[in-house]
């Protein structure tokens, strides 16, 4: 997918929502678990009642991997699914991988080729190398973590050197990597304050911001600074979507609060 | 397993060499491509002609990702050989994994757990919540990247913060996260001059070292300023061995390469 029809599909839906399809069986409707696959017919749900609302799909891997083959089987269902029946929505697998550069071609080759992922996103730590290869990959974005949204995130990346923090130097340093067209970062939403300054280091990429509604981060707050011309955010949301409910109108419950979402988004574009 | 069952398998073999098993379809030889399952096939003879001179088998899961179920089976198949025929073996999941608290206790449970390996290896960037989940795994070791031996590595792990990089200072930081004994460090031989302050600031932890051969570090200057009392080195040669021979003959070939790493090893302990 081009960035152009991202910003298309955007404009069109008046919604910049990213949904967080991170699967939990101890935490989906339990008569669900009856079925074949219950990760893919609870993420198949929650697409199909939730599409219209969303610009994005976002499946954060470790939640399949923890269920081994079965695990993997479930995501590759999922994005098919995804890319047969809704090829406008743009796919992002939150796998935050990263290694030296032979080997994360081989990471690259499973989430763009064999997977067919719009995105995936990356670790910065081991440097140009490791991420270069990603972004080697045409019509394909590489979401780079610059600032997470958790307790420890700024352990290290509010770190300072000189002037800045390393955050601020991750995105600096990335501008200059091959392709750095084809990036976007993972910006966190619970630092809301932070988004101006980072826009004025990437004033042009798309920042994938979680930490909205579970992990306590404002979307007002966040729009106020993180928007640009294109737009230029995804807004996620996970938990506070896909599970508003357990019970067996889990898919109405979580277009409501999608819908939701996107009706605050409105009012922003 | 413990620490204390590592040091006596490195003691009785003379050895402290990891083999990585990164296997690439295009390198092994081609007959075994006729094979149901070849990665397997592959890692079964390496792991049968070399078990007695390595202590350490270390799958990088990008090779395996990127042949989609069929890689993760195979994975699954080697740990389980591994496990199941040579139990004194330390595994390690070279996976570069981390993500935020409860989604890095998925990729934990997933490694320690449903794949059974003893150690994974894991990325700094996000800090301790990030971390600390792998940490709480008994007799399970999380070896957290520091100064890797790539091309980019120093990008950012090599920048100053006050008097200090920043690879020392994720060593420094992580010391004092919870069950810090769990951990060992992912650092690069290509460095070796670097060994001598990091020993300052980890003395009594192992280090995976990768970058001998292929990447060309040298042994016997890691040797000089990364051994401790308790050899505190696991060695990792990876394409140096497991493709000295693309005929025939590769798991002897294999086999030989090893035995000249071990005798090398020999001299330095």
């Amino acid at each position: 997918m081009t960035k152009e029809q991202l910003i298309e599909q955007i404009r069109k839906k008046k919604s910049f929502l990213c949904i967080g399809l991170d699967v939990d069986l101890d935490k989906i409707p339990q008569f669900l678990l009856a079925k074949e696959d219950p990760i893919f017919e609870f993420n198949k749900a929650i697409i199909d009642a939730t599409h219209h609302l969303a610009v994005a799909y976002k499946p954060n891997t470790a939640f399949y991997e923890a269920y081994g083959i079965k695990g993997w089987q479930a995501l590759q269902k999922t994005i098919e699914y995804i890319n047969n029946n809704y090829p406008e929505i743009f796919t992002i697998a939150d796998a935050k991988r990263g290694d030296i550069g032979n080997t994360s071609t081989r990471y690259a080759k499973a989430f763009f080729e064999d997977l067919q992922f719009d995105s995936v996103t990356v670790a910065p730590y081991m440097g140009s190398d490791s991420v270069e290869p990603f972004l080697a990959f045409k019509n394909k974005f590489t979401i780079l973590l610059a600032l997470t949204s958790n307790k420890g995130g700024l352990d290290f990346q509010g770190l300072d050197i000189d002037d800045s923090k390393i955050y601020e130097q991750v995105l600096k340093t990335s501008l200059t990597w091959k392709n750095s067209d084809n990036l976007m970062f993972v910006v966190g939403a619970t630092k809301a304050e932070y988004f101006k300054n980072i826009r004025k280091i990437v004033p042009n990429h798309f920042l994938l911001v979680p930490g909205i509604g579970a992990q306590g981060g404002n979307l007002q707050d966040v729009c106020k600074y993180g928007l640009n011309n294109d737009i230029g955010l995804l807004i996620n949301s996970s938990r506070g979507i896909i599970y508003a409910s357990n019970k067996s109108d889990f898919a109405e419950r979580a277009m409501e609060s999608a819908l939701k979402l996107q009706q605050e988004m409105v009012k922003m574009l």
